[in-house]
């Protein structure tokens, strides 16, 4: 992953997520790398578009890894490359994008360096990749993930999956970045409705606006975020929402 | 859902979980509620199968809410049932059953209730249900959630969330409950792997075997959980992974 990132495109880009393991179904484990990856997409001006989480199914995997692929411009998985029998990531993704499972060349030379005379049968499972696939580097803990086509496998210890995130990030091109800005005002949701409503008219597809209720030490209100990729449009409409809320006899500060 | 649980099938009961919202893949969020609904379903031996994230688009969401619905016995979605512009899940999950929008009439009741002559236009948006659907109560702040079919429609606020599944909880039936075991050990996961797997192949379908690397205070090793239906086929698994990883020179613990 060490081509330098091209020019940001007009478009939009996108991304989606799945997030693979009976663990995080069972309840036995609290997801975190979803939040990690959506903020880090934001970040980079990649727009997530969707989530998944599915079990150590096969089949599930494989048709998830294809429904995915097919509409974003990068898949990320999380979990299953690890050297236990429930470790099938990297088998449903060949099957997936439809390449042959191999011992990776590279990888073996990686884990037999890390492990010495301690390399074994599971240790070298963690070098399987499906043919053609570029290495994802581990800083952490040497068995790499991987990309094949516009998916990338990453392990599911957020530790490691977020190192391998940020060892590929500098190749991943975002678009035109979401600018944000957020107000936070003293009236609930229910009365603030309609000035959002009519923003969000006004405004049409160039501005998002979300409506957040909060309550922290007494108080309570609603965040409003505005989301655009234009500067100046997220100005006027940060004045539109702040001018309406006024008028409703709301304070309203902006959060910086 | 005043209705009293009926007798537990044999057949494995499902669910799936949809999480509606933008914030949540912008990553401003951080989800808190597949955790809770995936916990509870265990507990109530309910086996959760798959989960999605979609933003607030109807075209995701009625996507979403067909596919997930075909494939399980129940589908839980939280998100976007309040008073802004930006909850459609109502007016989504309406179009993805087929039936139409309405002001129900319970609903608008509760509402008209609890807000007095603060009634308004949006906080009545949040009366509407497809038609036929039963409301879910909400004990936190009134407005409701509601099911139609096996689609139970939640708050995304987690704490309402919560109070909205417990007051639907008596009336879910699950099937016989996943029964589960841990042991810790302090091998590392390559080198017990071989273990797991015979394990695994000798019990099949009739127990599923995970595997959980960790590293704490200093220590580090594998939570190994074994889930079964049935409590004999898990004690015959827990004492034979147990042997395995004694014979490797372990020191092997069971987990409470």
């Amino acid at each position: 992953m060490s081509e330098a990132a091209p020019e940001t495109p007009n478009r939009v880009v996108t991304a989606a997520v799945l997030l693979i393991g009976n663990e995080i179904l069972s309840g036995r484990t609290k997801d975190a790398n979803l939040n990690y990856i959506a903020q880090r997409c934001t970040d980079l001006g990649i727009r997530l578009t969707e989530a998944r989480v599915v079990a150590d199914d096969e089949a599930a995997i494989v048709e998830a890894v294809r429904a995915l692929q097919a509409r974003v411009d990068y898949l990320f998985t999380t979990g299953g490359i690890g050297p236990t029998h429930d470790d099938i990531t990297a088998d449903c993704i060949a099957k997936a994008v439809g390449r042959p499972l191999i011992v990776n060349p590279e990888a073996r030379a990686l884990l037999e360096a890390h492990y010495g005379d301690q390399i074994n049968p599971a240790r070298l499972r963690m070098a399987r990749t499906p043919e053609g696939a570029a290495l994802i580097e581990n800083p952490v803990s040497t068995a790499p993930g991987f990309r094949i086509d516009n998916v990338y496998v990453l392990a599911g210890i957020p530790k490691i999956m977020q190192a391998m995130f940020e060892s590929l990030a500098p190749g991943l091109v975002g678009g035109a970045p979401l600018l944000s800005r957020a107000l936070e005002v003293d009236l609930p949701e229910s009365v603030i409705a309609a000035v959002l409503t009519d923003a969000q008219a006004s405004f049409a597809d160039q501005l998002d606006i979300g409506s957040y209720p909060f309550a922290r030490g007494g108080g309570f209100g609603v965040s409003v975020v505005l989301r655009s990729t234009d500067s100046d449009t997220l100005a006027r409409g940060l004045a539109t929402v702040a001018d309406g809320l006024r008028n409703l006899g709301g304070r309203v500060e902006e959060r910086t």
